[in-house]
């Protein structure tokens, strides 16, 4: 059968995936969920109609939005990640040996249950022992946290239950919940198609922290598939450690590269 | 109205764009031939269903295949680009002053007749008094041109006209046409969507070339939005000169960083 899933990722571009079978559909509490076996990119997870991974390139997001800062703090122990249900970014973070909790922060428990249900490849990380998963309103757990190394914003995009996740009182939250030496990211959209919320972004963060850094990834099922990531940090960051574990996107080189920015992405945050 | 132009990337995978006004269409005696006016992209060129370039992110393209190896060469003089009738090559190569000759070999004459007059910001250097068209094959013509600096091969997809600009034979023709310190890059399409096409390309141009580096740029419009690169460099490559003048995507670093490849991509080129 000819069957295609139909993301509009702007009201003038879309993107178009052929699809083998439909395996969940729900409205939950806070969204519409959705899980597909797709042709191209295998099994996919979709929330209000936006693609949020696919087993083919969920990669890439997963270890860019950890490892780029996990390897810049010198040794990274209590880690919080706000959103990110699938679990795939606490299956990243919980292979640094240095990491002794890692936090899960959701507010929609469907997607931790369609996640492990559909796609235990990405959230089979949720049942390790340092695992914590919290289905709570992140921006409220984050006013009550202390003491973490490093906290991700790992959101979907800004409307609807995101919506407070990308505002300056937030980020705010986010640098007390820090330790001394802590660093935030959160995912910033597309410089080609959301310019506007990378710029939102950045300001916000450089309101409290005085280190700011965009840096980007390629990811085929995102809008215009170059994605970025907004760095905060409490102190100037040094040099990156390497991994000892194998990886798919990310590389000593990458970690320098990818904060390396296309002309028109740096006069967009000057 | 609410009309879409959808371009089938890969037999599951599909990019559309809302458009405002189809302005051309023929057949050719080589394609078929569009140019249409795109919401988010500005104006378009289409042929044989795939998106050419548009005015909204052609810098990316144009940029990348130019000044990544017209920096690598000490001083070049005389550059030749194999397809890429559109013009927006030619237009970024005769911006280093050190360039006598950009010549422009175009099978199809409906192409350039198209860009230039649906397209005049990117196709208006092919009226530069350095520039020189020709129409016609361009695997018989590189087989007679001799003591050029650059050879760029910017073909459509290995499917149709630009079939023969795949094979090893021709990139040995290309290392012919080049003087001692020459350089060649051709596009390899996605590493995400059409691994094999580089591999094809990496081991055909490293049987003629001593040196062969792939590179990566972000282009939202051509499949999966990371596209590829082959250079091939008689000698080694030394430290990249800078540029004189504005450019929107290419910058020093950028230079440098679009050689770092993502572990997966390394892995496909080993």
């Amino acid at each position: 059968m000819n069957t295609w899933f139909t993301e509009l990722q702007t009201q003038a571009v879309s993107l178009g995936l052929k699809v083998s079978r439909v395996l969940w559909h729900e409205q939950t509490p806070y969204q519409e969920l959705a899980v597909l076996d797709t042709v191209p990119f295998g099994r996919m997870l979709v929330l209000d109609g936006a693609i949020q991974t696919t087993i083919q390139d969920e990669f890439v997001y997963h270890e860019m939005i950890t490892h780029v800062p996990l390897t810049l703090h010198p040794q990274p122990r209590k880690v919080a990640v706000i959103g990110g249900g699938d679990g795939g970014a606490i299956r990243e973070i919980l292979k640094h040996p240095s990491v002794e909790e890692a936090h899960l922060i959701e507010i929609d428990e469907k997607v931790v249950e369609a996640s492990k249900r559909f796609l235990p490849e990405i959230s089979e990380a949720l049942d390790d022992e340092r695992a914590h998963v919290h289905f709570t309103d992140g921006i409220r757990w984050v006013q009550e946290a202390r003491d973490f190394d490093l906290i991700i914003v790992d959101s979907t995009d800004p409307v609807g239950p995101a919506e407070g996740l990308f505002v300056p009182e937030f980020y705010r939250s986010i640098y007390d919940a820090l330790s001394e030496n802590g660093i935030m990211v959160a995912q910033s959209e597309s410089p080609f198609l959301q310019p506007h919320i990378i710029q939102r972004v950045m300001t916000g963060v450089s309101q409290s922290f005085p280190v700011t850094r965009l840096y980007l990834a390629a990811i085929p099922t995102y809008p215009s598939g170059l994605w970025s990531f907004t760095l905060g940090s409490k102190e100037t960051l040094g040099t990156p450690r390497s991994v000892s574990f194998p990886t798919r996107y990310w590389t000593p080189e990458i970690q320098r590269s990818c904060f390396a920015l296309p002309r028109f992405v740096e006069d967009l945050i000057r």
